[in-house]
């Protein structure tokens, strides 16, 4: 990649998680990142062409981490690779704090740009841990929730420390993209996988059949 | 309230949720909500005034909320005490659907209004729930994770359906304003504290000391 191209990217998502989408134009970024604006066009034919770009980009990396931890099920068991997946998952994301704060943002928007890309990727991320679920299930290891809630709160548990880093530093003091708290943090999704997966089925308690 | 000024609120609020704050203009909001332009000025002195009249709205019935739940800490025990404030939460944002997704959207942003806002209202929040944790430690109830890490993931956890309901329904073929999903959300969510907030603490598991 170029480095224009890569300091028009870096730009974007500054101004975009600072002023928004729509309150950043084409000018704002150009500016930020020093290069002409014509640059934009060139690379991402304008503003749009460019949040396809990122969006579909950091889409395309979060499944293709998803695809290769699901790879290894013919080597671990269900429950691992649950476990390997919310991990690399959490690690991606880290390693792209910015960009992944933006998407999520975006992801909350009822547009038909963010339609047309979820059926796309998170249809799959989908296929993967159903697929993973119905094997363990298969193996006596339940999901002790309905699948739409348990997918829906893995979501809040993956996309809180990235949505919201400047309530967890200026609220609770800490620092978001510290090594320190992503590890802790990471570690504590395990615990809450690991409570959710561990057992046997209660007959009491509502048990995930696929 | 005037019909005029409920009006603007919610057609700026569905159109925030579809274009974003940003993408929406002065304009958009009057022809959306069939009233003259010079309306908005007149009730929130333009678009700004309208996003502050909107959060701050929000944040007060939340803390307010929350602290009406709080003053129970009397005659409950902590443990309850959490619960209820969770379950007032939950119910609290389903009564206020794309409000709740519209700031927790906003919340999101690098923006000097939302560190203000935040430190007033997130910082009372932070207090209620330390405080309970800690009257819960003094007789023997420990969260199982650091403070940070359990807000966080709290933060999470009562925002995912709200944030994402579209995922919900084109992705996981749930209805998330439904009662039904709704009140199964909540469940779970009740579940995962009860998993949080459970037995003594053990030597090995990372204990939280206020």
């Amino acid at each position: 990649m170029t480095c224009t191209k890569q300091k028009i990217i870096e730009a974007a998502i500054c101004l975009f998680n600072t002023k928004g989408y729509h309150g950043t134009s084409v000018r704002d970024i150009a500016s930020e990142a020093g290069v002409n604006v014509a640059n934009i066009s060139y690379y991402f034919s304008g503003k749009k062409g460019l949040l396809e770009h990122l969006v579909t980009g950091f889409l395309e990396g979060y499944i293709s981490t998803m695809a290769e931890a699901f790879e290894m099920r013919h080597v671990l068991s269900p429950k691992e690779v649950v476990f390997l997946i919310v991990r690399d998952i959490l690690h991606y994301q880290s390693s792209h704090r910015s960009l992944t704060r933006f998407v999520y943002r975006e992801l909350s928007l009822d547009s038909i740009l963010i339609r047309e890309i979820m059926t796309t990727y998170l249809q799959r991320e989908k296929y993967y841990l159903k697929h993973i679920i119905e094997t363990g299930r298969e193996q006596g290891v339940f999901i002790r929730t309905p699948f739409a809630v348990f997918m829906s709160q893995l979501k809040g548990m993956l996309s809180a420390p990235y949505l919201y880093p400047q309530y967890i530093s200026e609220v609770l003091y800490e620092r978001p993209s510290d090594e320190y708290f992503t590890k802790m943090y990471g570690k504590e999704v395990e615990k809450w996988l690991s409570m959710m997966m561990e057992g046997n089925p209660s007959p009491v308690t509502q048990v995930l059949h696929l």
